[in-house]
């Protein structure tokens, strides 16, 4: 039942959602590896709508598995004509378990999920934009704290991200060059493997924010070959422990922007990976201005993540 | 030393601010009358730079004061040539009051020095652009506690501003008629007095928030009359109050939208003050598709806010 409106004068668009108000909020809690209430918990499968995904041989003999979400912004086909397909993935049957304590190899099954997923959903034709994204902690947008990600796709491109194609394509068609290829080869990096480089954009919006930027030109994250899989695991696994240590374990984002689907050709796309901590709350002055206020430059937060890299 | 970057591709704009991370933070705590330790609180006028308004007639007898903010993200005038004035006004003496309990005739005062603060800062002729914000509470980004409004004045117009005056400039030379003035004609009112209409946009970014718009049309808040003044403040108390009861006192935002300063006519602009609950965070979603998500429908709002009004 989301309807989607677009404020002319402001220019921002919104999802009117208000079946996700239904959805349960977590009291957060003290850790524990196992919570009796905790939908995403192995024992609760029956909690959760039928699985669409998962690593185990029965029900409950899993360490990752995915299903739609039972709360969704999107339905799969309201009648202003927007579909949408919104999924979770819990990332480990542990309840209280940080994606920075993940051995590699399960990262690296993670990950592999986000590939297997992704080939799945757009096969639906109407589909035209992916986001993979996780919210980690109550400050970023976390409401129930056992460790997952989320998928939606739709069946329109958001007007932002519309807006930043055509930039790119402009930049391509201008420059003889990605702006993704061109960003990865001249920005000072924090830390490189051969597939990615972690950086830090000079406008960066959040203090410590990073991006991975595969070397290689990928317009698709599912083009993703084994050997990258097993680099980005140990490239994130790196930065996530480098944040809790530098930060004592903040909330955080992880945003996959990724190509458009069902569209005509956009080589011009680089898909990419914010890591974005959440340790302030952006207040009236964002509100008012759409501005956002950084309060650690870009290149001081790159020096300190170097000098702090786990 | 603010200095503000543009990301060309994602078009935001980011104010990096290293001295803000600098302030002082409040362990948000039981209420208290006075805080020794709270730099807003009587008698410790000597922990804030020099006041430039109080109420009262000597140094610790007021109930209204200002005084630039210690920790500016703008500076008065920096390298890159744009200066900012950022001012804060200590609405009340009393440490933990919530500004639904002010008395009416206190808060007619407060608007009051809204406006001689407006008054006195746009005399700085590189002075473009002022916003007027209140956070109230952790989630909409308060780091002290005592209640308190923030005055910022700018040297440039921040760009999501400059791009809404195009919009409203357009909306005017078309329709013969201000984008506001009809807001307040055709929306359905959830409260109105003499003065003024509270609605709620059909496009609200954010649960329960409501827009007041004056009935007059009027370009700059200081054109308030003492009638308005009155209004206003029984507006606001109204709103805060039943805000307070419906959602248990909520964090919340106030932004004052106001005419540019020292540019040429902008006739075609309204002032107008949004009322923004913060109840929930925004999460990966709203990061990877700049698209909000609202949970309560705007016309539910308008309803519930109706039927809950105090």
């Amino acid at each position: 039942m989301a309807e989607l409106r677009f404020d002319p004068i402001n220019r921002h668009t919104v999802v009117i959602a208000p079946e996700r108000s239904k959805r349960p909020k977590d009291e957060f809690r003290e850790k524990t590896a196992f919570s009796k209430k905790c939908p995403f918990c192995p024992g609760n499968e029956d909690q959760t709508p039928p699985e669409n995904f998962s690593n185990g041989d029965n029900v409950n003999n899993w360490t990752i598995r995915s299903f739609p979400n039972k709360y969704p912004a999107f339905s799969q086909l309201d009648e202003n004509g927007i579909s949408g397909i919104q999924d979770i993935i819990v990332e480990s049957d542990k309840h209280d378990i940080n994606m920075g304590d993940f051995p590699l190899s399960h990262l690296k099954e993670l990950f592999q999920v986000y590939k297997k997923r992704l080939e799945s959903i757009k096969k639906n034709k109407t589909i035209k934009f992916i986001l993979i994204f996780k919210n980690h902690g109550v400050m970023a947008g976390a409401t129930l704290e056992h460790t997952h990600t989320q998928i939606v796709g739709l069946s329109f491109v958001p007007r932002q991200v519309e807006k930043t194609m055509q930039k790119l394509k402009k930049h391509f068609d201008e420059e003889k060059q990605c702006f993704y290829c061109r960003l990865a080869e001249q920005s000072t990096v924090i830390f490189e493997n051969s597939s990615f480089v972690l950086i830090s954009p000079r406008e960066a919006r959040f203090s410590y924010e990073t991006w991975i930027v595969p070397k290689k030109h990928q317009m698709h994250y599912e083009e993703i070959t084994d050997a990258q899989l097993a680099d980005l695991s140990e490239l994130i696994s790196k930065q996530i422990n480098t944040l809790n240590s530098m930060l004592d374990n903040p909330a955080f984002n992880i945003v996959l922007n990724n190509g458009l689907y069902n569209q005509d050709n956009n080589r011009f796309f680089h898909w990419n990976i914010q890591i974005i901590p959440r340790i302030y709350y952006q207040a009236g002055f964002e509100l008012g201005t759409g501005t956002f206020i950084n309060q650690v430059e870009p290149e001081n937060a790159v020096l300190e993540l170097k000098q702090n890299a786990l």
